[in-house]
């Protein structure tokens, strides 16, 4: 499902063609010369760039020369936006849809991509850049579920949701600082929830595009759940209202 | 909030005591001698047991000599289950625990407790045996919840349960090959939630303790959902049933 790419000169080949990187691992350290301008076009491209030890490095490379870079190339077969939406139409189902907006850990995403198959929701999209791809990781944190949902990867999060309104599906964003809570919203019909990052949530501009913000009660001290717990509730009160 | 010990004398020693350890850490391959009766004390103890590379352990001793092993000791102070109850009493709440029955996975165990404690649980329970411990990779997982709510860990889950019964609270075990839909059944009032291993579910002694299985509804084609994911989702759907 994803492969290595190790040594200066065959990460930057890749990084010019339109092959879709899932990360880049760069030496921890002191490096020189021609490591920077992969370094520039890699976060250019928005791709999530690890610091790692030479130790990593040459477990990924099994040992053959890396000159301190490895990139992970993806080889899922993605899907289009209008592939998820004719599977819905196939089943005469309303839409049901979630939009991972920059999820960078492989656990939470593979863990969300589990929970919206097993609801059966119809397809998954997530961002070209600075998002988690489609690993093995992510596979196996799926259990395998990576490969029953439609995954879709879009240039534009923001563009995408103004195509699914026009789609008259309605999306709702997860957003801690709204007023109104997720029980409250109104979740029947076609739908589309949209989760964003782990640390900073989701960007202005989405926000922005979404019909509704909604929010989780949080009574305790800790001001946000992990990514993929709210989205599992938010999926699974898509499931409850739509009973 | 953990510490290693490493060497096969000083993990024998402290296997003697009552010191709860989290995880014991062996070297992968071949290795002779005192190790055999270390790793029999360990398993009859219930505890967790790991091979690693030589890597790993030359890490965690911090390349101080380690015999091919390393325990991983817990200095995270316990509450009794006494303190969870006489909690919520002083709130004048219904009591909210979770019982996490043999949760193996720091971050599995790290999203739940976040995920109880945002939502406003007065504690959590988990077992001495089997079960991953209170450690660094937990606290950091739970994004300092840890700190927040009370934890207990208990000899017998079993008889944990029979105790929380007889103080009137309702023990729900969640369970795929239940009848019962989550939504379905009444999760108002003084309520505990079990959440069984990430493989195995609910042991059948735990089951048959239970006052009711409850499960999700699985629409996909896999078949559970990810640990912390379907206890976020219970967690949330007793917070609905009771606002």
């Amino acid at each position: 499902m994803s492969d290595y790419i190790c040594g200066r000169n065959a990460v930057m080949e890749i990084l010019k063609t339109d092959k879709e990187i899932d990360k880049i691992f760069i030496q921890k350290g002191d490096l020189k010369g021609s490591i920077h301008p992969i370094i520039a076009k890699a976060r250019d491209k928005g791709i999530i760039i690890t610091e790692v030890d030479k130790r990593k490095l040459d477990d990924i490379s099994e040992n053959n020369p890396h000159q301190g870079v490895a990139a992970l190339v993806s080889s899922y077969r993605f899907y289009d936006v209008e592939d998820i939406l004719n599977y819905a139409r196939s089943k005469n189902d309303t839409v049901k849809i979630i939009i991972l907006d920059e999820i960078e850990d492989p656990h939470n995403m593979g863990a969300i991509i589990r929970t919206a198959e097993a609801a059966g929701f119809h397809g998954i999209i997530i961002p070209k850049r600075r998002s988690a791809g489609i690993t093995q990781t992510v596979h196996k944190a799926s259990a395998g579920a990576t490969a029953h949902i439609k995954i879709s990867r879009v240039t534009n999060i923001a563009q995408t949701i103004s195509k699914l309104k026009e789609e008259n599906i309605w999306v709702y964003g997860a957003d801690g600082s709204s007023e109104t809570l997720y029980t409250e919203a109104d979740l029947k019909g076609n739908i589309c929830l949209v989760i964003g990052n782990e640390g900073k949530g989701l960007s202005h501009l989405v926000k922005k595009r979404c019909d509704m913000l909604i929010k989780l009660p949080m009574n305790g001290k800790v001001e946000s759940l992990n990514a993929s717990n709210a989205a599992a509730i938010l999926i699974y009160e898509v499931l409850r209202q739509n009973a």
